[in-house]
């Protein structure tokens, strides 16, 4: 049984069946999705982690970060698009009051303003939340911002199509389970950790930086994260191109191990855009396998 | 004439009492408040920045980077701290359905699962929406988790208090104005700004944090942040220690504008905790004005 | 009144006559020569100091470094080729015992062993001390090795010609004189400074290049230099691409002058092979300037 | 048999008596010496490498670096001590001539100006050479600066004692030998190597010394050498604390093996004054031990 951030029709679902016709159930939060992974009841749970347009992604990271450890074995990509659902019947000069989530507010907001300037948006829980409450009859909404399966599994029928502002958007999400090994290389991987430093020196988050430029690692994502125990404690969370079995990145981790006060481990795991690194010149598996030759060497000449 | 991210009751609306009592009127998006602010509809907006209970954060560093310049005049830290609002006459034992906005449900899911682990909690578009909804008699929700000020202003009363998992928990909000001549240097100062990268390139972000290494200025965030154009094309960020007028900052923002596509500023102002940096050897302007002194005697010996 | 290391016939005099017909005497070691500049007995005086031929090397470094300041004003390459002179008559094969300088012992041993292998080499306090030796009836030398202007000089002939090994070498000597203001930049100057750390600590030498680094100055030439108070305590002497005035490095010296206990500036003149450096993005003269006006525009919108 | 940069007498003599009795030759140059090592007429050779007041040091470290590789295996540092030898029988005040190396020129010359200024002081091949030269009674000269090996060998008597200008300075030297396994680990060990840069660009340097840093390797000496192709193409002579078998120096080497064009290795050793590297947190070899434990618990959970 797997599990996913719902309710169903949300893109997290959506995400989720790209991959898998396993059965899953939702649940309310990301925090009770993987919580049921921690405690079993699911054996893994597909959440947003990046630019979702649901919410939930700081709690993704704060949540993965914390507690009893998780890993990520699978990520997707999913082009998010929007359109304006309403009730079968509805004309789009009939809609005064819309409902949606606040980050698909955003994701339209020039659209509304050029198209329904009138229109009045609400920010609810969820896409697929404001889909159901749009689909009772009995609703002071006239409409829901949301995709296209939110939209559908409600009954509702779109009176305006492909609204949102940047058409190129995505948004990503993990499919996260209890650690085991990770899957093998593809030689186009990505992995995900969270280092905390030892104190709020000015040169920490420089020093871990260069923990990844000294071994040619580059990241795709960080951010800095306040450790829960007040403003101005932070750690890092980060994206690196490459596989815990490369070997410039099991030297970056045991670098990273040694300077930094803790380091989580949250998987290493496929891109889903399939881009492989331009590894600079010096850091190529080969490369290694040739230092550590040389090396050797000098041991026993 | 100033705004706020409402509606009001909101930890956002009780950030900007804290500071004025000017006349205030709420927006229902940070974006709205945002854009008022640059077509002069009001003078200034508050809007939560980092770590917020309610939402919008992202959304507010994207909207601040974006668009018609925009400029922080002034930061305001709030502790965060939930109580469980319903209507009068109601006891705790009779609580089976709670609203609330998603961070408030994240930050207090400890205590609900250890107080109230048969009740479903919802998520909602803002505390204070979820404090209306719940004032209305008809409501299918017994208690809304939300702040004294969304509490009082809808009537309703705490069937139990501080139920915040981290006691400690504050959130940081920001007044924002069109671009004028910063506020006086107080010494316990920060400045926040954008920096975009010229390319996705390994050693980016190394480059940009050396230019704040090499002047002594310590970061106090620091994100990297999708720049519209697809994943993986990032800007940064960022709130560093000082103030603009500083020696040391004022030549690491000239070193950020030379090495970067694009540096936007957004604001030097007083920290609300007034915690003044700890400046390293040879970083303060007596260093500065010393070493300008030395090299003007070499010119002209 | 001119100085220069001698005596008469060294390649330092021969550089000193390729820039000017100037009077001038010579000293019989460095620390002479750089003294009388010091004490107003020449205005200027001409010494090797790099890759030279005839020693001193270390001995200019720490002789300009220590005491009085002083300033390099000029620059000159010679191309080092060594000759092997005798007095009149002598033929090749009647060459058993030879004489010259312990560098250029060094630079023409592969020729020497390859030629003359029986020929036994002493090592003299210069090649024209050498070729003077040489020319005494009475020696106990057949030859010497040493540049042309010596052999002449003695009265010598070449029984061999070009015998260095390695045809390309070239030695620097530069023109030291008072502190004054230095000569105008060119766009292909190079500045010279000893920089002395505050301790000798790991990270010491990394701060200090990141202070040219950070600001896109380039270094041709860096020696750690014992600092006269024992092994282990260095400060750093360097030669760095630009001119004083060259926006990029006096920003440098502002900088290096902060985080070192002491910075010994010693010139910026012109290269003596007229190279001029490679400017990487966001480091010319026009880049700095608008880093500057960007600036001022922030502080007054 | 074991070889020694000569004449008999010299500093670099006396630093092989202190190691050991074994019978040794001397060379007339570094050059030669070391031939002799990689020819196999001898098994190993004391040459100076360091701040000597007998030259060949910048000879010694080039010597090294090219041709058929050799090792250090061991270092001895003298403190360098002069005195002013003359004939028996000769009276302070009747020196008028002195000779003398120029290194040990330079470092009495403050002395001299003191006590003799009107003492011509010309400079020879080597101290030993010097205190050969003055033995001879038909010489030219009244006295030589050197010590107390030299002086005693040719049956001089001092006429004045420790001249140095600088009481604390010594000198060091290093035994060497054709490449066997390194000597054991003792904790204060150096580690002497050159790295050749891929090409003349301005971050070389910093990247060479950020594979040190990184790993928490101090460097004791770096300087940049000309590669015999030209000025200003580079290679750096390094020493670093500590023995190839730390696992951060291990790591280290890799390291620059990979980013570097070569890593010419010469030799892990003992340091002759004992000292022990203070070891940043993170560093030690717990630190690597636990870092790679760690490393393994990721791939198998």
């Amino acid at each position: 049984m797997l599990g996913y951030f719902g309710p169903a029709g949300t893109f997290t679902h959506q995400a989720l069946l790209s991959v898998t016709d396993e059965e899953a159930i939702p649940f309310a939060t990301v925090a009770q999705a993987l919580d049921a992974v921690r405690g079993g009841e699911v054996t893994a749970a597909m959440v947003p982690i990046e630019n979702s347009v649901e919410g939930g992604v700081s709690a993704t990271l704060d949540i993965l970060a914390a507690g009893k450890r998780l890993m990520i074995s699978q990520e997707v990509l999913l082009p998010v698009q929007f359109n304006l659902y309403a009730r079968p019947g509805t004309k789009l000069g009939d809609v005064k009051r819309v409902i949606t989530h606040p980050h698909s507010a955003a994701q339209t907001r020039h659209w509304m303003i050029d198209n329904l300037p009138a229109v009045t948006v609400t920010e609810g829980g969820s896409n697929a939340a404001a889909a159901q409450e749009v689909a009772d009859p009995a609703s002071k909404y006239d409409a829901a911002i949301c995709g296209e399966v939110a939209g559908k599994l409600y009954g509702l029928e779109p009176v305006a199509s492909e609204i949102a502002d940047n058409s190129s958007a995505v948004t990503r999400f993990v499919l996260v389970c209890l650690p085991t090994e990770p899957p093998h290389r593809t030689g186009a991987d990505k992995t995900t950790l969270v280092a905390y430093m030892h104190a709020d020196h000015s040169g920490a988050l420089l020093e871990i930086l260069d923990q990844f430029a000294s071994r040619g690692v580059n990241l795709t994502r960080i951010e800095s994260r306040p450790t829960k125990t007040g403003l101005g404690n932070y750690c890092f969370s980060i994206d690196a191109e490459g596989h815990l079995r490369d070997p410039r990145l099991a030297e970056t981790l045991e670098g990273l191990h040694r300077i930094c006060a803790e380091v989580v481990f949250l998987g290493s795991y496929p891109r889903a855009d399939g881009v492989r690194p331009e590894i600079a010149r010096g850091f190529t598996d080969e490369d290694y396998a040739a230092s550590r030759a040389w090396y050797a060497g000098l041991l026993h000449p």
